[in-house]
């Protein structure tokens, strides 16, 4: 079975042997995406030109990006007082970001604490001169919760309630909206953004790193409600001035080009499929047929509290913490990659993004039975 | 005549037809280069994974990665003490990231204002509270010369002195490397690293955005002075925050993966053919061909003094610019790209970075002979 576990081929289009890959990110994208960017890469569109070798400001990139941003405003419903900036340096830029773009020194901002990013956002934001109020931790459960909802209060003067509505690491998400009131909801999207409807009017700023359902590395995109524009701090570095890029059309500076047109890719491939309901529907029977599995296994463990697993993060430990490295350098040999858990944590960690096929986690399920079965 | 330029073929090794690609970036990459990539675009190295798919932090990308910078060490010949960082947000970025990683408040600093590129570095130090003293300023040429060597004094008080060794827009470049006494000398290289050697030994702070020389746009190369570190103001950014990069090998965050790959990739197409003193011969070639056309010419003029006549980007203007459109409408037909000049300047714009080949300069003079002929 291993052998044909190996040989699986994600798609018949191709003749290499693809394998399935579990990366928390930079993450597997589809292969008929690649295949397409693979085939033009030499000449994009006829031009005799790589899409890597087009200037940003040439009529053919311009619509590129445009068609880009258009296909993530159909998938996202954005409204139209909603601003999308494409930028750089990852949704950790976005940590010093959003408290430049959106505070003065002396405001109070409040950000919800589940996880590893949450409390980098955290601590980024404590560079600024701000009142920086946590009203919820949930350090003390190792972060394998998310609060309850109504369980805490956000102060009525803060400028945002940030929140991560799903930690990478931890695998753990929220299950709902948290509740600020007037208060402008901020959140991170990174390891979500795509696998499912988002409502983007209940948000002041969503924001995420594309590297997981977007596309490469190297692009991030900033979704943000226009009456929050305007208003960054004087020593704000350019290409982080929403306002700015804004005005630009996120071309102050040159963008990551080839990252906006894979996006584009993507974001057709996700129109194609069905759009995010149909990708949700999907993403869901994938999480609950590997926690399912889990749970009615005695061999594996996932530590996260019910309510708040991830759909896109899934991470578990063996009953004997001995046989991890065995555990890895099969399921390596069986064609299914990346499955060691985060430095941190530990254990193994299987992320399953939009272009991780059912397949995939079948694949999976099936190695962890023989594996389990022989130890 | 015209049939035959349009289907140049800059390599045998593809049947695709490709362009000689002038774009001042994004700009003209090594076929060779992009065959490779294509070509191992949905399997990397035979993992079954893209490039573009595997994690930053997994042992095949960190080699990758530590492979591009230490071809860029060879063939920059970077002395021990300076680190290189792989960072995002282009060139731009930096121009608020050398203020704050390098100053603190009350702080002098100097900048040669020799272009739009020296100006807008300029401006963003406005933003950081320093004295920002200017020493040269070549706007009263219009940006067409550099400054006489040893005619600015540059303040002993200086935390720097910054300059722009090649405008892109203004096609100016110096020709020597300017005198700042113990003031360590900082420089964006972003026209022209890669085109020829440099004595990083000469300077505090070298930088450069990819997406001419180097790869694709998303990428931005330090390379700083270890005495230079350390010293970052506490609102910088974590990411622009040149020690805390260093100390993470440049992975604080996911890096641009795919752009530090093509930079390896295009360093060993360098170092095979001959390194920086081959391609500086070859580039000084190309240079003295155009540039000796253009002087022949009645038809065509370059405003720049000779001796800061930039080797990578070529401005010139018709004797009548009425004919502009056509011009480039045809230069189009004939497979020559991108010939447009800036926005700012108009007329035209030829940049010849390392991946265009002298046959690629002299299909655009035989172009150039035969529009003025028919003019």
């Amino acid at each position: 079975m291993r052998d044909e576990i190996a040989a699986a081929r994600i798609s018949g289009h191709d003749d290499s042997v693809r394998v399935f890959n579990f990366s928390a990110g930079p993450a597997q994208l589809p292969l008929p995406v690649l295949e397409q960017a693979a085939s033009e890469l030499t000449s994009w569109g006829g031009s005799g030109m790589s899409i890597l070798e087009v200037s940003h400001r040439g009529a053919d990139f311009v619509a590129c990006a445009a068609d880009a941003e258009a296909t993530l405003r159909r998938l996202l419903s954005v409204p139209d007082n909603y601003r999308v900036l494409f930028l750089q340096g990852g949704a950790s830029a976005q940590f010093a970001g959003i408290p430049l773009n959106l505070t003065a020194p002396g405001d109070t901002v409040a950000y919800l604490n589940t996880g590893q990013w949450s409390a980098k956002a955290i601590k980024q934001a404590g560079a600024y001169e701000l009142d920086v109020v946590v009203p919820a931790d949930e350090a003390a459960s190792s972060y394998t919760t998310t609060p309850e909802p109504g369980s805490f209060t956000v102060p009525e003067a803060a400028r945002y309630l940030h929140y991560t509505p799903n930690e990478t690491i931890g695998g753990v998400e929220f299950d709902y909206v948290p509740e600020a009131g007037d208060v402008p909801l901020v959140a991170d999207f990174s390891s979500t953004i795509l696998s499912r409807p988002i409502d983007v009017s209940r948000y002041g700023l969503i924001y995420a790193g594309a590297q997981k359902n977007m596309g490469p590395s190297g692009l991030a995109v900033v979704i943000v409600r226009e009456d929050l524009l305007g208003r960054a701090r004087p020593v704000t570095p350019t290409i982080l001035d929403y306002q700015k890029m804004a005005d630009a059309d996120s071309m102050l500076n040159t963008p990551p080009t080839f990252a906006i047109y894979l996006l584009g890719l993507i974001g057709h491939w996700l129109e194609d499929g069905g759009g995010l309901e149909a990708m949700a529907e999907r993403n869901r029977a994938k999480a609950k047929l590997l926690y399912g599995f889990i749970d009615s296994s005695d061999f594996y463990t996932n530590p996260v509290q019910e309510r708040s697993r991830s759909w896109m993060n899934v991470p578990f430990t063996l009953a004997d913490p001995a046989r991890d490295a065995d555990f890895l350098a099969g399921a390596q040999a069986a064609g299914l990659t990346n499955l060691k858990g985060h430095r941190s944590v530990g254990g193994m960690r299987a992320s399953i993004y939009n272009a991780m096929p059912i397949e995939g986690v079948r694949a999976l399920i099936d190695y962890m039975t023989d594996f389990a079965a022989r130890a």
